[in-house]
């Protein structure tokens, strides 16, 4: 429980001053300013009076016993040293805005430890270094334990970040727009208190509807997936990874010191974890204001409002490319809206009311589209055209949307003379935006949130596999950090029921026979040995072998190649399919990720891969094929022939379980796979496999 | 020369009444509340006082001989006769708001033409109808003949919207962040007065610095291709075309009557014009913003300075994405950034002079960073952090920036009580943004503006084609709409240099062996009717045919399909390349497009086609090829081999040139084309041609 942290009866601020620029001032002014309802208590070894408050030389001096909470920002050495008085104070958390620890080195990554240790040694948690702080905004407590300088008013936005400016800048633009938040943090250095702790809190918290968060680098990647996973069932989270291109993520080094590249990690976290992920910053905003006021649309379909074309325009193209469908009007609905609306109204989707529409016009036009079974949300624009009482209207769209549960948005074109409204409709709950994109992105973010909410949610299935074969194998490699021969690696995929070629292995030429027995014609000659990754590169594959003369010839030139004592491996040719690839990639504190795209250019020049946290469910494998951008080439829409999904899938379930049994596989790749219409499970052609 | 209608003498209102909500009422008070230079006279059967103007029953009665410009706002059909008036007292210019024309139907397009030669009659223009009007804020004028609410300001970016809302959303969010405009229209039905001939006006007038355009359908495209093509070598166009996607055009067609899928075209008039296109509302106007106060980078590298670092990172991922390229400091540059930055500070890119930086550290980082030879654009990001002087950092930066001609950008994290500094920047010409991302992209567009405006531009060029004998076999299809004959198709693209495989056709099994001596082995026999145009579907193609007895059998099987005496066609079986498509298609208006993409299923299933306006210089030609989401997969970057361009782009010259000497070629499809290594032209192994 983090109710000292971040509703802490009483605060220290040990490193207060006079100084109106120091750090320790400004929290003392933060907390007071923003009426924390406790006391607080400024620390300063020369005692005196700050802020119009006492100050106490020494923690241990304060006739207070509910001291849950210190802001701590003198200098990084004297820090342990001041929590062994804290410790004795009896205070929970510590707050250390100091910088000067791990960001800095082995020195200080040695203070940090000395740090965390005497905190323990207390039961004291440290939430930083190298932090900025938290906030609280509900009344209750109002707590604004933190240097900076937005004005705090209470929300339903929480918002945890792991960089400061960015933490913020979401703050920041809530505030702007007449918006406040729940809770707040920027956790700097993560010494001990951690990312998922703060999550989790915000999530048990009654009074956070919506979690926003930005993330640097994940320092325990497998406890916020399993936190966050329990949270967006109920609550949406919406994340920013900071880092996504090869240059962010070398910034994000230069910033934490974290040598990571987690980008793909994300990704699958996200995915497997529901958490809607954004890549623009004010996207991300203006989706959790939306988010803030009604629960997330149960379809995708929407219905438009505009009292002006151009703008509907815009938002029916923003809306087709975000994925949404534009509804379409019962009988019943057509017919009341003819009623209702101006004989020179369109009356399609968008209903253009015209510039003239009053507000009965609009009431019409918002009820009539609510009570659409078929609308699953609605989109309100409004010009405040000068011939209209605009008052009167921003009434009337808060009566008429307060009837229902659909998520509105509404965009207003105006200017300040009429910012009323904007205030007006706000209070009422509606999200407003200045462009009809930006309203539109934000229903469809929602819609996103909805389709990750209530997605079908399987066991992971127990697929019959034989993991002591595959173990008896790999124990073998295991510790040499090599790749498996063919026939080994072939023969763990085949015990884990992930289908390849019929296949022989020889190491002479009296076993070739036998081996073209086995396999049949055509057939794949292969060297195979783990020092010939690159096979085909050093001539290790001879294909389209047709009958036992150009095997044999084959299998000469392999012996000229590399010996005669060579290890071969002879395949089935497979007949020709859809390529595709998938892989196995360990990740540090995740487990593995399974990877998964299209073969040959797709994956070489378009990168069209995605990711996956092991063990993958059905849904999740299905998931998983879908997320490609070339999804379309396999499902059979637009012409093409649709592959064998379902066995796909199972497949990428079969290689899920296999990374799971064995986290020493670092790599493993099957590329290509060929995967064909339904009713021909897909085949693993070729394949890397190292093991750690 | 619209200067009657930009810059009016006098201004006379028919329609002008003491109803504060009537059009005409408006009308005179926007003229006068912002200081129209001239005088205003109102127009009104009953005559009285309208804003304390007097008014005139008839335009006849105005004692003023200069009324360069009315607007007219009474009942549709009175409109004719008062043109009438209108023309005997000299009036040159009338912007008709009044609805109920050519948008009603037959019998409003019936009245439109009359009002049109009423007009013409006189040497009156037709601004409208169905229109909003103009402004003009230069100060020498202040025209706002516009019924709108937005304040008029003066600035130096112009403004051309079909539609009223859009229009009037771009001109307002200028005003909105204390931004003013220079000329504005929004023009409605275009039945005299056409967009292009306003676009001329704005590229002539000097005050025009940037020009922001919507459009929903183009009327005459050939006459905005050739006005824009003139103005973006010295002034940027930003364009937003309405109607991307089908359901958005659908929506076009029902708020302006127009039938048409522009966006091809849209976006192939954009690319020969040098038109900087965009989807995104919010993204044009924040470009156009950057683009007023300085030109355009001279190359793609960005500099950025940040006192924080999640915000430079995204900024840094923005980038990339955008296709900047993050500039290196020269050793100079960073010994300079060693001297003046705090110890602590990040020296990379971004520079991060921390939170605690004064002035004189942004001072010294962007003075530095602008006298990088090696950086083209800056990008400064301000947290308005509370330990620092803000108001003296604000005055630096501005200092800092105004030594160069480099663009750049500042986003300033802060709230309502330091919007001063945003002011104080905006006032020094800096563009101010509220996200990161933000102020990427504006930079991003500019760069995008250089990159258009700079290109290497060359004649058509003249190319060996024999086009007296493609005019041959045209000549007999002409006026029957219908598909040319694979013989006459293939004759045709060779005529203009568009290679083909060898072929021979023949309609008897007598003709087979001479064929085959002509063609040789492996080959393609294929039917060749008109009525057969999806001839593998029938069964009338016949691949990989490797000696006589498999050419009998299968001519045995056409034979059997079609008839004896059925024409065929035996070709050469090309090996097989990398599968392209290119097309031509006619577009009215305009003439033809020629389009271009990657075969199979890029373009089945990704849909990634491109489009450029006949005829082609060979470096419009290039850009063609370059446009494509899959251009890597030709390039040879990312470990593909490379197709032999400049074969390709000189391919696509020649089909362009067969379009601009051919617009009866109504529909045209190279498809496969196979595309080999450097050293071998591309060549069109199957064709569809139809000609109307």
């Amino acid at each position: 429980m983090l109710d000292g942290l971040f509703r802490p009866r009483a605060v220290g601020v040990i490193g207060a001053s006079g100084n109106p620029y120091s750090i320790g001032h400004i929290v003392v002014k933060n907390l007071t300013h923003y009426g924390f309802v406790g006391p607080v208590f400024p620390i300063n070894p020369k005692g005196g009076t700050i802020r119009s408050i006492q100050a106490y030389k020494s923690i241990l001096d304060v006739p207070c016993d509910t001291i849950d909470l210190v802001n701590i920002s003198i200098r990084n050495v004297y820090v342990p040293a001041v929590l062994e008085e804290c410790g004795q104070k009896g205070v929970k958390f510590a707050i250390v805005h100091s910088a000067g620890f791990k960001e800095v080195g082995p020195e200080g990554l040695e203070l940090e430890r000395k740090m965390v240790e005497t905190a323990h040694k207390h039961g004291i948690r440290i939430f930083g270094p190298n932090s900025q702080g938290i906030q609280n905004a509900d009344p209750e407590v109002s707590v604004y334990a933190n240097f900076t300088f937005v004005p705090q008013k209470p929300g339903n936005i929480s918002i945890i970040a792991q960089g400061g400016g960015m933490g913020e800048m979401l703050k920041l633009h809530l505030h702007n727009v007449g918006l406040g938040h729940r809770m707040y943090c920027s956790y700097g250095n993560e010494c001990d208190l951690t990312m998922p702790e703060i999550l989790e809190y915000y999530g048990q918290d009654e009074g956070t509807r919506v979690i926003m968060m930005q993330t640097e680098s994940f320092k325990d990647p497998r406890a916020f997936l399993e936190v966050a996973a329990k949270i967006t069932p109920h609550k949406p989270i919406l994340a920013i990874k900071a880092g996504r291109t090869a240059e962010g993520s070398k910034a994000v080094s230069s910033h934490t010191g974290a040598l990571v590249d987690q980008v793909k990690m994300a990704e699958a976290m996200y995915r497997k974890a529901g958490v809607v992920a954004f890549t623009d910053t004010h996207q991300m905003i203006k989706a959790a204001i939306a988010m803030s006021t009604k629960n997330p649309p149960p379809g995708n379909r929407i219905g438009m409002i505009t009292n002006t074309g151009g703008p509907g325009i815009q938002a029916v193209d923003e809306a087709i490319g975000q994925g949404l469908v534009l509804a379409e009007w019962s009988e019943k609905g057509t017919r009341k809206l003819a009623e209702t609306q101006f004989a020179e109204a369109s009356l399609g989707n968008p209903v253009d009311v015209v510039a003239t529409a009053n507000q009965d016009h609009y009431h019409a036009a918002i009820s009539t589209l609510l009570a659409e079974e078929d609308t699953d949300m609605v989109l309100v624009f409004f010009v405040t055209a000068p011939f209209t009482d605009i008052d009167a209207i921003a009434v009337r769209i808060k009566e008429a949307t307060a009837e229902s549960d659909k998520p509105v948005v509404v965009v207003v074109e105006t200017y300040s003379e009429n910012y009323r409204l904007i205030e007006n409709l706000r209070a009422a709950d509606l999200p407003v935006y200045e462009f009809p994109e930006d309203g539109v992105r934000a229903l469809a973010a929602m819609t996103r949130y909805a389709g990750l909410r209530d997605r079908v949610r399987e066991d992971i299935p127990e697929l019959k596999v034989e993991k002591a074969k595959a173990e008896a194998i790999i124990k073998s490699y295991r510790g040499q950090d090599s790749y498996l021969t063919q026939e080994d690696a072939f023969a763990v995929l085949s015990s884990y029921g992930i289908r390849s070629p019929r296949m022989a292995g020889f190491t002479s030429a009296r076993g070739l026979e036998g081996a073209a027995d086995i396999v049949g014609f055509p057939c794949v000659l292969k060297i195979d040995s783990a020092d010939v990754v690159h096979k085909s590169d050093a001539g290790g594959v001879v294909l389209n072998i047709g009958d036992m003369d150009e095997l044999q010839g084959a299998y000469d030139g392999m012996v000229d190649s590399f010996g005669a004592g060579a290890s071969c491996l002879l395949m089935e040719q497979a007949p020709k399919g859809r390529e595709l690839i998938a892989g196995v990639a360990a990740s540090e504190g995740l487990g593995s990720l399974v990877m998964f795209g299209l073969g040959g250019i797709f994956v070489e020049v378009m990168k069209d891969v995605a990711a996956a946290v092991a063990p993958l469910s059905t849904p999740e494998a299905d998931e998983l094929v879908q997320a490609i951008q070339g999804y379309a080439v396999l499902s059979g829409t637009r012409g093409q022939e649709s592959v064998d999904l379902p066995a796909l899938s199972e497949m990428l379930v079969r290689v899920s379980l296999l990374a799971r049994d064995f986290p020493e596989i670092v790599e493993m790749d099957l590329n290509p796979i060929f995967a064909y219409p339904k009713g021909r499970a897909p085949v693993a052609v070729d394949v890397r496999l190292r093991v750690a």
